[in-house]
C-alpha cells in the first residue's frame, strides 16, 4: 500500500491520479491533498477521500472548508492553507509518494521539500524541473529516490532508457506535435490571433500551455526538463516534429538502436507508470497497433519558432537562464492573451529578458524565486514598451491564411 | 576480452561477426571457427584469424585445409571436420560466447552442446529454436546463461523487453514485411512463379528464407522462436505486416505502453548487441530519424498465407509439431524451387505432414532429428504425389497480374 500526497488535487493530473486510486484501492491510499482555489471540488474530495491533511490556497477557503466539514461531522481532517500548507501535505511523515501537479512556481517549494524529505516524487509540474532542476536532481540523488516524470514525453523517455545505461545514450528524441502553426508561413506570424493560437490540433489544455505549444516553447521547456531529469547535455536532446503525436518520444543508443514508446494519449498511463515504477500493473487502456499508420517526422524550424532556440540557449547556460526563460514566457504569453503584444513578440520579449538576466547559479529555492521575480519585472517592462509602441494589429481571421 | 566461437563462419552472419571482431579487437578474440563447404573462404579466415580450432563440413576439405596451412608454415591451428568438429568448436573450454549461425538442422547439435557446456550463445540458427527450443531454453536456464537472438525481430523484442518484467508483457508484436505477394490476390497464388517468389522487396537472402518470407512461413517460425526464447504462449505473439520493415518489432506491456525498436537494417547491429549484452558499445551505424516517414501497419491475411496459421497451430501444440513444420517446409520449398509443386501447394504439403505427425515431446537432440527425418520422408511422399498429379502450370509472367 502506497500512501500518496497529491499537490494540485483538483487539477487535471490530480483528478486523474484520484481516478487511479479509485481503480486500485488495494495499492494506493490518499494520505494528503493540496487543492488550489476550487473550494467546491476540494470539499467533495475531502468528503470522498478523508485525507489526513487537506490544504487550500487561501486562508479564507481553508476556514470555509473546515467549517463545512465540521458541519458534516468530519473532524479528523486537518485543514491548512498557503505555501506552508502545501509543504505540510508534501512532507507528511507517512507519505510515500508525492504527485507534484501544481501549475507554476507555486508548486516549486513543496516539491523541493518533498524531495528533501526523501519522498519518491512524480513530477507533472514543469516549472520544478525548468527552474529548479539542478537543485531537485541533486537532492533526489542524495536520497537515492527517483524523480519520475508524469508527462507523456519524459515518461516515454524514462521507459525507453530502460533499454540501456545512461552512458550508452546517444540522443533523446522528444516528439512535438508542431502546434497549430506548423504549416503557417513565417511572414504570417505577426498577425496570428489569440483565437487561432488557442486552437491546438491535438491536445485540449490550459491557455498558457496551449500558447507555449503554438510557439514550441513548451517543447523548449521539455528539452530543459530532459537535460535535468536524465543528466544529459542539451546537444543530446533532439526535438522532432511528429504531428500525429503517436510516438511519445524515443531514445537512441550509442550502438545505433532506437527505442520508441507509444500508447493511448491518456494521462492516467504516465501517472500509473510513475506510481508503480519499477513495476507495471495492468490497465484497460489499449493502443490499437493497427492505428500506427502514416507517421510523419520532420525537423523543427528554429527560425520560425525562436522560442525553441532560446530554450536550447538557456539549457546550455543553466542556472538563472532557464528561470528567466520560464518567467519571461509566462509574462509574454499573458500579454499576448490580453492583446498587449503580438504573437511574434512573445519570443522577442523573452530574448530581451534573457539578455538582461545576469548569469548565475541560484543555490536555494529563495534565490530561484528572486531570479524569477526579477525576470518577471523585466518582462513586464518590455511588454509595456511593446504595447505602447504597437501599431494596430491586423487581426482579421483571413490575414493568417493569405500571408502578407 | 571475449573469446568467440563462430559456427558458420563463412556465411553472412559469420562474416558480419568477423567484421565486428575486426572493428573491436580490444574486446573480442576469434578462438574457434566452424566453416561449411567454402574451402577458399575458410582458408582465408584461418590465415587471417589463426583460430585454435577450425572445422570443415567434410573430411576432404579438412585434409586440404590442413595441408595448405602446413605449406604456409601455420601449424598451431587444429583442423577438424563434420558434426564432431562443429561440437569441438562450440564447446572449446576457453570459448566464452558462441555465435550459432549454421543454417538448418546441421547447427542444432553443436548449439545444444554449447548451451549444455554453459556457454553464452547468440542464436542466428532459426531451426535451433523452432525444433529444439524447449530443450535449449531449459539448458540455458539451468546454467543461468542467456540465449541472445541474432535476428532483427527477436533482437528488437529482446531490447524492448528491458522496459519491464516478463510477467508484465501483454503481447509481443513481430513485424513482417509481408513479402512480395502482400497485394497479390489469393486467386493468383496457384500461378506464382519461382522467379516472382525469389524477388523479395526488402531483403536479399538465401533461397529458402526468401520463399519462406513469400509464404510468411518465416514469420511463423519467428512466432515459434519468440514463444521459446521469451517463454510466452503463442496467443501473446502477434504478427503485424509493416512493409517498410523500419520498426523491427514491438512489445506491449500490461499497463498499455508499447515499446518499439528500430535501427538501420544491418545485421552487425543485432550481432553487436548480442556480443556485448548487457552492455551496449558505440557503433557508427546510425538510423536517420527523419526517415521515419509513412509507416504502414496492417494485420496479416491468414487465409491467403496459411503457413502462418499452421505455424501458430504448431506453436500451440509444441513438441514434435514445430519440428515437422520446419522439416516439411524445407522439403516443400525445395520442391517448389525445382518446379515439382505449385506455390500454393507449399502450405498444402505442410498441413498434410503436420496432420500425419504424431504429437509427442522429444527429449533429446536424437529424438528431434528422428522426428525431423520422419517428417521429411512424409513431405517427400506428398510432394511426389502432387508432382505426379499436377496439371501443367500456367507460368506466364502476366498470369499473376491478371488473376485468374
Amino acid at each position: 500500500m502506497k500512501n500518496l500526497a497529491i499537490l494540485g488535487s483538483t487539477g487535471s493530473i490530480g483528478r486523474s491520479t484520484l481516478d487511479i486510486v479509485e481503480s486500485y484501492p488495494e495499492r494506493f491510499r490518499v494520505l494528503t491533498l493540496a487543492a488550489g482555489k476550487n473550494l467546491e471540488s476540494a470539499y467533495e474530495q475531502a468528503r470522498r477521500w478523508h485525507p489526513r491533511v487537506m490544504s487550500m490556497a487561501t486562508e479564507g477557503d481553508a476556514a470555509e472548508l473546515r467549517s463545512r466539514l465540521r458541519r458534516d461531522g468530519i473532524k479528523e481532517i486537518e485543514v491548512s492553507h498557503g505555501s506552508p500548507g502545501t509543504v505540510q501535505v508534501a512532507t507528511h511523515p507517512e507519505v510515500d509518494f508525492v504527485v507534484s501537479a501544481i501549475v507554476g512556481v507555486a508548486g516549486l517549494e513543496a516539491t523541493y521539500e518533498a524531495v528533501k524529505s526523501g519522498k519518491s516524487v512524480g513530477l507533472a509540474n514543469k516549472e520544478s524541473m525548468v527552474a529548479a532542476g539542478e537543485l531537485l536532481t541533486a537532492e533526489a540523488q542524495r536520497h537515492n529516490k527517483p524523480l519520475l516524470p508524469i508527462d507523456s514525453e519524459h515518461n516515454a523517455v524514462h521507459q525507453c532508457l530502460r533499454g540501456g545505461r545512461m552512458e550508452e545514450v546517444e540522443s533523446i528524441w522528444l516528439t512535438a506535435s508542431g502546434g497549430p502553426f506548423l504549416n503557417t508561413p513565417r511572414s504570417a506570424f505577426a498577425s496570428i490571433t489569440v483565437q487561432q493560437a488557442l486552437n491546438h490540433p491535438t491536445w485540449k489544455m490550459g491557455q498558457r500551455i496551449t500558447i507555449d505549444s503554438a510557439t514550441l516553447m513548451n517543447k523548449g521547456f521539455e528539452v530543459i526538463e530532459a537535460c535535468r531529469l536524465f543528466g544529459v547535455p542539451p546537444e543530446r536532446v533532439k526535438v522532432i516534429v511528429h504531428p500525429q503525436s503517436t510516438i511519445h518520444s524515443m531514445v537512441e543508443f550509442v550502438d545505433g538502436s532506437i527505442l520508441a514508446q507509444f500508447s493511448v494519449t491518456d494521462m492516467r498511463l504516465p501517472i500509473l507508470y510513475a506510481l508503480t515504477y519499477p513495476e507495471r500493473i495492468a490497465s484497460s487502456l489499449r493502443f490499437p497497433v493497427m492505428d500506427l499508420r502514416h507517421l510523419d517526422f520532420t525537423p523543427p524550424d528554429m527560425e520560425k519558432f525562436p522560442c525553441l532556440r532560446l530554450a536550447y540557449e538557456a539549457a546550455r547556460e543553466g542556472g538563472s537562464k532557464p528561470i528567466a526563460l520560464n518567467a519571461a514566457d509566462e509574462v509574454a504569453v499573458a500579454a499576448f492573451l490580453d492583446g498587449s503584444i503580438r504573437f511574434d513578440q512573445i519570443p522577442e520579449t523573452i530574448e530581451q529578458v534573457l539578455g538582461e538576466t545576469e548569469s548565475r547559479k541560484p543555490e536555494s529555492i529563495n534565490e530561484i524565486l528572486l531570479t524569477d521575480a526579477e525576470a518577471r519585472t523585466a518582462a513586464k517592462k518590455r511588454v509595456q514598451y511593446l504595447s505602447r509602441s504597437k501599431s494596430p494589429l491586423p487581426w482579421t481571421a483571413s490575414a493568417i491564411h493569405h500571408g502578407e
